[in-house]
């Protein structure tokens, strides 16, 4: 990575958390325990993907940070809500998260339940009273964010992935899991970023899924091989507990070097996919690199 | 309750079950089971009063039914979800909702899980895309459901609640716990219903706004009666379950008979408050009386 991409990655990831927080204050005593426990898990060292993408997708199109704040902001939250839940004893039943006790860990599983209700609601709520978006600009961002964090999106693929869990399935359904289950919410992040700049043509909305849709499922390329590849104390989870579940992942059914050239193969047709956009989408280029580079 | 009111209630009752039926037919296989237990949650028997009072409250202001249907089916999505997570093991720990398996014993914890989940993000998804209304309604439609339901509406009433188990709380309290777990779902029903109808003033919405605060209450008091004095087999839930719980109550607070006076105060309130908007709020009139006058 270039310095100059890392100082980047830092100045949004310092951004958009402190931008969280903000709006994240308690606002009534007796809340104190649900807002403590939403706080808890939104601010605790994630890599920041979606709203870096956010970032990227606004500055690409000739936006600036200001204006894509809030929508950087409720991406994470959906993000951070699926964690939470995800994370409960009747789902992955983890400990770990980040390297910390996972929410329902940390406070407890009421609790836990209750705050990625909240700051699914919340998502919502910032999309459309925060920030000066033109209405329609804030109706399609609801759109977005509801259609790729629902049952057709984000939500049905914890489903699919649920209900995939030792059964064997081929590369066309694993990809099914993952176009809905992390690549819908990608994407969405990558769009809202470009609504947020309020000057995205509907070519450029469709040249930047192109895009989303390559990098959404490298990202879970690189997130089954990290599985694999990472030691716990890097990775903040237990490594190899996708096997261990006996999850589907790409390793599992294309081998780890397969693996590695379809993250490859994806980070490059992700890249080419922008070349409409020009110089401007530099950080949604780096951000391509990034995602397969990774090593956490 | 007259007999017109009867078929009011009939009628609104078939056809919100039947829009929300028509909206959640599964559109992939591999979310067959998803879908289902949302399906299950949302579909089995309940009084329906959300979509009631959105129903009403397009009514009062000259609006008619079919103008509200997504609005009406978008409450009682988040009143559904709620009802499926606050039934978990974890939560309420319930094994039966209106004498039906909950959710979570039907299919299973995560499904009941993700199906909550689910159902939020399909409520902003069908306000944002069903219906006919303006995008400045919309956007109006989406604020007011996503702080209802959120961490400064429903959602913070259930954690309020569950820092309150156990002890004794003054009537203060328990009445901002209630404003945030039942009132702000029925407030915004109300005004959704309203902003449906695309002629509400501002004036009118504040006078809907009085009627749900007192409606809201009354609705949770009698709740809390109902706790006591119905029968299982027709509540439909274990009798008891709330005192069983130590769960703070009007009728543990204020006594029998002082819980049905205040309810029978509210009531009366709610009415007066419709006062400026005449004969069409003749549903809105007669919900407040079925409101405080229904056994289950």
């Amino acid at each position: 990575m270039s310095s100059g991409f890392t100082a980047y990655l830092d100045h949004c990831q310092a951004r958009i958390n402190q931008f969280l927080l903000s709006q994240l204050s308690t606002p009534q005593p007796r809340l104190e325990r649900l807002y403590a426990a939403m706080r808890y898990s939104v601010v605790n060292g994630g890599k920041r993907v979606r709203p870096l993408l956010c970032y990227a997708s606004c500055e690409a199109l000739g936006g600036n940070q200001d204006a894509a704040d809030p929508a950087a902001g409720a991406v994470e939250l959906i993000h951070a809500y699926s964690l939470i839940h995800d994370d409960l004893p009747a789902m992955d039943d983890d400990d770990l998260r980040r390297g910390q006790p996972t929410c329902h860990r940390a406070f407890d599983e009421a609790t836990a339940i209750l705050a990625g209700d909240g700051l699914q609601a919340l998502a919502f709520d910032w999309l459309s009273q925060l920030g000066t978006w033109q209405p329609a600009t804030r109706l399609q961002m609801v759109q977005t964010l509801a259609r790729s964090a629902g049952p057709q999106g984000m939500v049905g693929g914890q489903a699919i992935d649920l209900g995939a869990v030792g059964e064997k399935i081929d590369q066309t359904t694993l990809e099914l899991m993952h176009r809905h289950k992390t690549g819908a919410l990608i994407s969405a992040s990558i769009q809202l970023g470009a609504l947020a700049s309020e000057r995205a043509s509907s070519e450029q909305l469709q040249t930047l899924e192109v895009y989303a849709d390559c990098i959404g499922l490298a990202f879970q390329v690189q997130d089954d091989i990290l599985d694999i590849e990472s030691e716990t104390s890097v990775l903040g989870k237990q490594q190899g507990a996708d096997i261990a579940r006996d999850k589907p992942t790409y390793p599992a059914l294309l081998g780890l070097a397969g693996a590695h050239q379809l993250a490859q193969q994806l980070r490059d047709q992700a890249v080419a996919a922008l070349q409409p956009l020009g110089d401007n989408a530099i950080q949604l280029k780096q951000l391509a690199d990034y995602i397969v580079q990774r090593r956490f």
